[in-house]
């Protein structure tokens, strides 16, 4: 993902000597940004020309989920649509859904492919494209339900697609973990492999009750790398935090580091309250291959980003992993 | 409900575009406000003479859930008793009861009817009247247990008294819908009908697990208003919201208009915070036809008002409908 | 109910004391006793002329439950009819219902009145009369969901209706204890006494669970005698056995004595095996004040008897009293 | 599947109008049939050659479970392996799992093809082909976890593979529709279409917690023949019943008639006790095009077969259609 | 435990290769053996004199537990007192408890200890001695809450006593190991041990969800002979199957063997239905050094025995171990 | 527990009334207060020489839970080692576990007991001593699994040391009582008898759902003053709170008096947000017997501390008991 324009950046705060740091004007998009909105959160973001554009997942104000394009010129101040997409039939004609959430985007080959949370009889993975962010062709479900948090790589491996998910139930699910799953022509789907299980208890707490993927790996000279949420189930409900894990460039069903600590967790005001508090949803990341930038989700509520070097991460997850 | 004295108000806030806005002195009473108190919340005001009188649910500090009088003259400055109400025989000697909570009160005919939670075997709903808020007589519950939010209709429909109502069960319960009954003199009920149901999760999440009947409805040209909770379950605990329904004035089962989106969810520091955060529980309003305040519960901990212009708010029921 | 025909009866098996025993020829109906049924059970029988009729709990093989008229010469062969009673407007027009299952019957006056557990947004005591188990009449339910269990006293009580009931909540409720309700009308019910309880675990575990009305109460010299089904939770499931109660003539909602032991527990592969194992439910009771013969549902699937002297079982009830 | 080969039979009982009746020397396996087995149960078969082989699922005394083949003569006498399967690899070298159970056999153009619920972090649906029912050759997984009931149609639709499952969780899951799936060749599948859902309460409560397919799809003038297992959930378990239902040729997603009441339910001393009482799961079917013979596994311990004629059952189920 | 008197026995059914087999006349103790019982199992025998004396859990018919004092000249024909044992102070004279179930005993030195499930505050271990199965003597419980299926080794380990738990909670708890602790005066205890623990589903799924010490380990040759109950969490609830385990002479803590697959499950009419079906559970064993008989608990309602030689034991313990 | 050093003090806020206030510059430590820390609460501290030493629990950024020694020179400002406890042997060699978490410290006779929830098969009592805070020398776990909040009294009890703890089960664990044990040699341990079970939700429900001891208890001349935390189950989680309760002098399992009021409950912002919202919890004491800071776990993130009189304290103890 090489790329021209500028990433948002903000010096790393004196006297810390954290991984990551939180933006200072976090957050960079409030619940009532849009007017329908009661909330938005888990959002993607990708360079756009010389600019940026994204896919916001916007709770409106009757809890109804979905998805809205956006466009920015820093990738901090956002212009969203005040309106949903509204899908164009790709590679099928069934594109009803009973809801969308937690897009994330990939930039693939000629096109912008989004992933997301889609209601079809359940949670599954739905899949479009777009050339613009103006019109959007959804294809085919990739998998039966029960799936959430479908990311694509951003390049064919071995000339198949991959995409990796995190199949488990259809409710407040206690469990999850994360798989790669393979496919000829974005239509058909297979070669389903388990990438990364939760942690033991005992060994890593934080990723011990479900993990998923957040955003589009990041090809590195050494490994894919991956950020993912984490959960651990507190008497007091669900915390998510985010860490990081390294895949094989050749084979990204093979582990070959994932981060002991997290990187980063729950710990500001609008992280610790809001519709679900204590939600730090990692969804997407802009990287000039030296700084770093991550988009998530706070509390369920609202955007905030966070900033890194690259080496440093790749070193971090290296030298403490699982 | 015409009235003389004038109603609390303040604004709304310039820019904003809000059916329903909050009041800038938020909470108007915390949760320290009688010396005993561990929190005061779900309560409820009227007019009362040339001033206000209400009957509040204070939680004292062993968490023993009782109702107390209090007086105000602007409806913002309480005075609230330190001791509980206790009450007299009315229609019936059996005046006992574990727990009382979630206090509504109606102006009828004569007097002042003052319906709540009632702990007799569980809860169900309790029911007395006073003329001077000094003296209350206990009446028969009205149903059998398990039931919450019992609200008096305002006058007689049809000759009979009406209330609605939530039957439900004996915990945390994570269902209930609205229902009507009807009594020819406050003590035997009857004629049970459905209002409204809880709304399928696609359609209006906010209030998808569980909804009930807040202030007492108020009667207008285009039905009666009546402003409900509605709470949905995140992995994080329940979030109750504020909507508003239309019922025919003829027949108040029958329901005309009810908002897909809420008026009000928490998202204020008080509503986000405290001994059950995400909780914006309405229990009380005045209006005099052209203004109208809402008292409400916030997090089971403070009191909290907003308001509203009654025409915007019927527009926006009808045209918002679910 | 003193009546002129005779009742079933088989004598007490030589070498037995036990106070009830049951009948040989049991189950007396079979799951498959009209085409359309996968099972029959829980059922009411009463004198009918100088004969018997009754309306019969029918699962049909769609698994719905429905309500069905019967009638016998003996009280042990009996007429079933293959359809389902059908309803006709009583005291109101709204009658229809998702599910009708466990009927009561009770001659009171100069009609029959059934009550039963009628699916109205789960279940509630629906109400009907008959005056030739030909034409129903159904009436208001008597009490908002979730209630189960109504049964009617036989006569008037201090001039108006009263009926035991269940509340409780909409799934395989894991709590429950019966009430008394009072009507002027047989239309809208107040006063709500809780009558019984169930029991504490150490010291009388068959009824801890959950406890139910079972026949129409029997006016003796001694009180009421109210049969009843008691229910504990084993770690394979719910069981249903059978006690009895006896209540103040002047008060029912004075509870007298209660057997800590039961008088009958699911002990023959009748009662063990079946559409749910272990379930013994007493619904109606022909009593000529010497003799008594008890009809109860088996393994919800079969209907059997037991006999017993009235006598008896009054001196077992209070002798063994909890 | 037209066939040279009887297949099993008895003729109705006489007095008897049932669709369906069981073989009178049920069940046909017993438990113990081989030494080291604690259950035979939930299993499949086929003609092969001039007699029949199959595929059974034998649970041993460590109740691990795991697929076993079997030779018979006439369908009824079965010589069971006593060593499990032993897998090779067919279209993929990943052939491990942690468990197999409840097989399905359907020969498909040249070869007979096994599925299986496939324990691989979690169920999913495990996919086999044989020649000769001595090697069988393991492809890849189908599906991700989680899922059962995975059954293959007998003849491509529309050039491409296509199978019918029931996506769900991990556990004793409480819900579960049937799905179909397409594949072009064995190893990607996609276009997941629902067939058919559970049925509402009221409707038909034998299957209204979760449904899965059984035997092969039969092809018929009218449709493809489907049996079905359905599910209810009573206080006391699951109890799992058979229905058929009526799938469109062309276009098999497209479903047009299921019947609303059961066609077997648990009954028989087999069926309603054992290792998991009121289980009756049929898993496959032998079909001359005027007879019919159903195998199902009873309890979770043993297997029986019924018998119906084609034409019956067809007329029944369009018939009594829900 | 080297015996005079003649143990029960029956020779190995013709055609049997079982290592265990059950008494044709099973079950010795039907539910009613005594007049107030509603069930007899999961009791304790042990040579006394040259006849057997034991404990038994008789359930009464208020279902009420607790434990009885029985005699028998040949280990099968059994008089049991109709009264519970009334305690004694002990060591304390803490002696009362809500219910006692569950019996083992163990000749250790110079007097019968009995071990049971004591309700102090829920369940945990009771523990008395007695020298003639008369005067019983109640000493201090012997872990806190919550505990279940202590069993005393029948001499020292190194000096100290030593005894089998299974700690967990309170309710119908879905989880449990098997521990071991010692004691140097039966009244203080500590050094706490996991012996045993649940195994993996797929490798032993009838021992996956909890599992408990039955009889009194046996000093053999080759270890601690330790039969033990294995639980499997079925759709339809537990079942409770028995298997085997071989314990280090010198520091029992040591698990040396445990068979993989059960020695006996429910499969027998009296096994498979009663108050608990599928319940097989094991509590006493007495062994002549070359023959061996099982006393178990039937469905949580009648007792049975079962026979086998312990050189055959031994050697399946080992061969065939998890 | 007379001292010579000087406790942290400040005094009353004028205008209050209460008992119990807090620190204004709580929290004293915050959650990132050493490098590897995700939080540091539940912490305990003790006079040491002329200044404080103490144990803390830091649950690192793998959120794996341990304790840490840390020294102060005034009780408020703490240096807390960057290194988790090393523990040498004690009375055992068993010294492993899975982690370790909210410690208590008593000084006994020559040296300071320390006391944690040790995870061995679940949480348990691990019990550890040291002369200097350097080396720490692990004994024998207190109890079988499961059980927290161990807390030693500060002197023995008729010649034995004697322990409170909360039996419960392995999970979030909804229910728990607080027990006396006592032991001769702080190896094995016996003679177990409840101290305080939960309060009926109508009389005190802060405490209704479970509760445990908090500090070490303290010797007054009214008997052993011990402060403990109540919880109660709200719809959004469990909340923790601070009451104090008094046991006899000579027999500690004979409870006095206990507060019905809480003492203090959560409600500055770094109580009710963080890691657990609503988590107040005492783990620690120092008094000169006229003054008294409580040190307490805020929202399972921070340290806070608390002041008060000990003679006001003592004196509401009695006046508002329970």
């Amino acid at each position: 993902m090489t790329e021209q324009v500028k990433i948002p950046w903000e010096d790393r705060p004196k006297g810390s000597s954290d991984v990551i740091w939180r933006y200072s004007g976090n957050p960079i998009i409030g619940r009532y940004h849009i007017p329908s909105s009661n909330s938005i959160f888990n959002s993607a973001v990708v360079p756009f020309g010389d600019a940026y554009a994204g896919v916001f997942r916007c709770d409106n104000k009757a809890v109804q989920m979905n998805i809205h394009a956006g466009f920015s010129q820093d990738g901090i101040h956002w212009e969203i649509e005040h309106e949903p997409i509204e899908m164009q039939p790709g590679n099928t004609s069934m594109i009803e859904s009973d809801y969308k959430y937690d897009p994330r985007v990939t930039f693939l080959e000629d096109r912008y492919w989004v992933t997301w949370c889609n209601g079809f009889h359940g949670p599954t993975i739905g899949l479009a494209y777009t050339y613009d962010f103006k019109e959007f062709f959804q294809c085919e479900n990739a998998f039966l339900p029960f799936n959430r948090n479908g990311v694509l790589f951003p390049e064919r491996i071995n000339g198949r697609y991959a995409m990796l998910s995190r199949p488990s139930d259809n409710g407040h699910t206690p469990f999850g973990d994360i798989y790669i799953s393979y496919s000829p022509d974005m239509k058909y789907w297979g070669e389903h492999r388990c990438v990364m299980k939760v942690s033991p208890f005992e060994q890593s707490a934080w990723q011990c009750t479900k993990i998923g993927a957040g955003p589009v790996p990041i090809r590195t000279d050494e490994g894919w790398l991956v950020f993912y949420h984490g959960v651990i189930n507190t008497c007091n409900g669900f915390r998510y935090s985010m860490g990081a894990a390294l895949l094989d460039l050749e084979d990204p069903s093979r582990l070959m580091y994932r981060t002991q600590p997290y990187l980063l967790a729950p710990a500001m005001s609008y992280e610790l309250a809001g519709d679900v508090p204590n939600v730090l949803f990692p969804t997407a990341a802009l990287c000039d291959m030296e700084k770093l930038v991550i988009y998530y989700g706070a509390a369920d509520t609202v955007v905030g980003i966070a900033f890194g070097y690259l080496k440093e991460i790749l070193d971090f997850t290296r030298s403490h992993s699982l």
